[in-house]
């Protein structure tokens, strides 16, 4: 259980699985074990040892116990590190809490980046799809929440897609490293050899090689916010988007219907722009998030600060799971909406009405080149 | 289970288990249940369908399943309220979703109130002591990190006392209404005398009377999130102090010893001030939530938002449960705070060798008489 | 000059003039010189002193000048302090920087808090008679944005009423003190009835007798800061619903017509819900300062801290600058709005049909009953 | 004036004239200017028609006014557009409001950014060197606020270098297109070969051509402002050590003297750590900044919303000067650094003997290699 009920937007979601307790503690295991691999690998430890630390490691499951036992040490390290030693000395071998906490921290991130790169990508697609069948369905351009102009369908899912793709890049760019430091960053405890582990273990864990250790120069964590959160705002304008023009005085799209979605418990006649609302819960969530992450980079003191690293954690998993839900929402939301060019004509006429009585041009402009553009953007992008 | 295991501030604590999903959920029946009760006491529905209601929301505990149903309608009062209908016709009887989910908020927020409140309560009552013990021991006052003149260590401890006793005024003072406005805010859906519903439905809850139905007039929650942020910095500034006083360097105060606490995955030397560094990850996390709220408060389009409300669920319970924690982890470290006179005298030595060598003034000013002055508004304060 | 370029919410408001660097000035100046009066009167100083003060004051005006210079100790008071010292020896007698700027902050809020309630009094009066001129006319209610179920334009009105009031009342009773500490916050330098001065300094002032200095105790900051961001929010969804209401396909409202208002650089064909969009903007950025003034009063250390002190400033002042502009804002809006029954009832018969096709209830519920209720709160509320 | 009585870190500072109302007038008529150059080049307008934009140009200075003016239309492009043309009709054509102010605000973040790389790349060499210099100085490395293991200070600076040149890396990366977009984004109003407009605008300005018109597509923004936080961030967490190894008790470095820098103006004998403090105060503001942009981001509806847009600018603004005075202080504070071997030795030999009498290592791991690693990657990095 992931206390869901407050946060639909990922209950039942392939982020929310991969970023609640259970998934956290095995990515902190999976640390452990990753660690001894690569320290096996390298002499440091027997070669029979990294088995010994998985088969430890099988046996701690109650994240609840952890959780409480957390509090004595401020971590959840501490109580495992005391558990895997307790089965075998080579275990957390040369280790510091933190080298374990944020290596899963960063297995957590990069599985579920993996999953909203992923429903970015369906996402995309079906936006390129919306795009392309609708780069000549004209309607009316809103700015300020009033028609202003004559633009394209096409011209609206083309910067709905721009903005994904643009997020899209700057999530996958982000590098994702193991941490390994030692006490103080200077990876004593792990010999002479210590350098050599980093690339080892990075190839353990399938993470990204550090430069340094980064308990205190926090760029993996504030990058991977920033990206989620710049994913996220991107997925809440097309959800924006769908909102307003889902209003039945507008009706030009709907969201798609599905049985029992969108209802309401006290009227039957009403169907909710329910995807839109859940996409728009995580957008207004995010950026709160990132906010901390911020915060606790520049006040990141000495080798480990009392209180900003152990703030960072709950709004990491926040942006991870709220982006992974509103892009997991999102991709069924563009797979399926409804388009209405009829209702769209309509409220075009009307424009084009007062733009005549106006003497105002009436015309798309270059819309269409700009679908093209975006297009041909998408296609070049390797999404 | 409550995804506890990056929070150690609040994981195991009373605020926890007040604010997880299935107090929550219990809020939620709770709601349901005083609703029909407030209703039949009125003849608006039988006397015996409370009574009904109550059973069937005993069967339903899954807070999981609900969870991903609340998909479907963006919130998890709609299967709630179905399944109840489904056994008894005057379950939910005239209520829309929002009803239910803000009066279980406000519920679930008194409840957690309270805990935090006995929690302020100890933790000032133990500043009280700590500021008349200690209202005569100098000690050097730091200002921008340096020292600057004396000050006692109880006019420190008055300090802490004061922001404490400010934040649990303003967190006592908050109304926390019910919600009852049926489907649009009218009250249609309760019959002609809907309005006397309010103090029937205040009365079942123990929750205040509102002016009108909230659904888009957000103060309640805006009011409790910044009441719960003002309460956590008051215990933040406490645990900065106590972080940067109990450093090798000064040594002027420490943590209470506890066994086990304070360890060190890879340093057996070390003991870290865990409790401090936990009550400054709740300060650095509470105002962004914060942040969220009042900015939702702002969108809260017409009768009800498509994403604004949906957006506060998560971020208040957050507000809750880390401030419950930190007031908890307060409690313990202001009653078991260690002093050492020594070490201040020390440091006030040097400094007043200093200001000497200066010409500048080394008294205590009138540390004594603030002091007084605070214990004695601590006494008048009802606290 | 104001940097008003990127804020028209506030360019050219009273908030604007009154939180400017000339204003802000101004305002340190004056409690340099109520500081010596108050002195005075207690025979600290000699009883000319005040005058030699003031007189001196007169001649510092220049607050680029003075914020450059502000750099070599971190804030203003240092060169002002300087200078007034230059011209006679009582001038910032016993005072610390910290006196002097938290002081000249709560001049500059109470100041411009008394233009806020100005405004929001006006606002207040202008939604009340909106409530009351349409008590009785019908419309339709949205959820998620979309027709949900009857409700009246009155109705509406008195949400947006009882918003105001509930902030006004926040706002109104935060305490705004003196802060008169010293350099530690002993109120050394002050001399042996340094105490007798909290009162006297408080009424030179105008301002509240604090407890204690609140150097680190933050109370009056964060307390200022949430009722103004919770005025921000409760005049952000007033305008939220006048920018939806006024969307060309709903056409319900409009804001007040004035000569050049709400012009488009590119399309005079249109009219754009200026009034509305610059309450939202400030709506939408009043929030995170908040959340800036909050995360600082954990973190601020000891007698004075580095950083977070020096933090808050500018943020207070846009807190301060963006709700009085956005309440400028909302005075005039909500005192010229046009109101249109007969788009109402065309969205509102369209929904009734609807409605009856589900066989659903198409009463007002108690519309009517609660905008009495909100009225008669209003008229006791003593706005 | 700049209001910089408030913000000493950036008071006086290249990144706050860069930024200020004046600079961003002269902006706003800059990408008038270039759009009539690019346009004369198609041949779209009369080749002395940008000679004639640039004169009606340069007699609008005065920022205060059209900052009120700004009230009527929502933007302050409007009354600069009616000027302009009022002198030539060929000025403004074909434009938006949004085209020039997006695109002048590219421009100001663009000669803004140069400052900032400028002064990141004397703070990475200030850095590097120190780094360098103390490769094998050996101090005591601090978790949680107190001594942990040997590090040495070198590796202190080498991770102060990367967490800057990581920010730096990201900061140079952002793309800042033109804005070209016309009323609704359908480039309508720059004739038929308006998309041969995008590469001659952008080149006219010196800034980078866009995708799409990305006035709801707000990439640009979102990435700019996170780039700015992060490296605030960097430099705050530079900051903040340098503050707490600065503490008396620590001793271990100290800010860069000056005359008159860190007075107080009450403790003659005390010298405070000004610069640290400067940074800080940013540090802690920025992260707030971007949240409202990316809550922006998510909300920006249609082609130009109602508020959201208009809630950029002055955030934007704090971000950019902010963090150009946190990175001009730094280069200082990084330039001037005193390091004291000696006091660093004292607090590692009681760390030693402490770690001697747990029988712990006392090694310095391999802190050396890792600082050749970093400064490798500093000179192979181009900054």
């Amino acid at each position: 259980m992931t206390d869901g009920l407050l946060s639909p937007v990922r209950a039942g979601s392939g982020a929310e699985a991969a970023t609640g307790d259970e998934a956290w503690l095995r990515a902190l295991l999976d640390a452990e074990i990753a660690l001894a691999r690569a320290q096996a690998r390298l002499g440091l430890i027997p070669a029979d040892a990294p088995a010994a630390v998985a088969r430890a490691a099988g046996r701690i499951t109650d994240a609840g116990r952890l959780a409480v036992q957390a509090r004595r040490s401020g971590n959840p390290v501490v109580p495992i590190a005391a558990e895997l030693r307790a089965a075998t000395p080579h275990a957390h071998h040369g280790a510091t809490s933190q080298d374990i906490a944020d290596t899963a921290a960063m297995l957590v991130a990069s599985r579920t980046r993996a999953l909203i790169l992923r429903d970015l990508d369906r996402t995309c697609a079906a936006l390129a799809g919306l795009a392309e069948r609708h780069r000549d369905t004209p309607m009316a351009g809103r700015t300020l929440g009033r028609p202003a102009l004559p633009v394209t369908f096409g011209l609206k899912a083309a910067g709905w897609l721009l903005g994904c793709l643009q997020a899209r890049r700057r999530l996958a760019q982000v590098r994702l490293p193991v941490q390994l430091g030692g006490a103080a960053g200077t990876m004593s405890g792990y010999g002479e050899r210590a350098v050599e582990l980093l690339p080892l273990y990075a190839a353990e864990t399938g993470l990204d090689e550090p430069v340094l250790p980064w308990h205190t120069v926090r760029t993996p964590v504030v990058e991977l916010g920033a990206a989620l959160a710049q994913t996220a705002g991107a997925l809440g304008k097309f959800a924006t988007d769908v909102m307003l023009l889902s209003q039945e005085e507008v009706g030009e799209v709907a969201e798609p219907a599905a049985p029992g979605r969108g209802g309401s418990s006290a009227m039957p006649h009403k169907r909710n722009p329910v995807l839109s609302t859940l996409i728009r819960s995580a957008a207004l969530q995010v950026p709160a998030q990132v906010a901390v992450l911020l915060t606790a980079q520049g006040g990141a003191a000495h080798e480990r600060p009392a209180g900003e690293w152990h703030a960072e954690w709950q709004p990491l998993r926040e942006c991870l799971r709220l982006t992974g839900g509103a892009a997991e929402t999102a991709a069924e939301l563009a797979a399926g909406l409804q388009v209405f060019p009829d209702r769209m004509r309509q409220a075009l006429d009307r424009l084009v009405q007062t733009l005549r009585a106006h003497g105002s041009g009436t015309g798309l402009g270059s819309a269409q080149a700009l679908v093209d553009r975006a297009l041909a953007h998408y296609r070049t992008s390797g999404a």
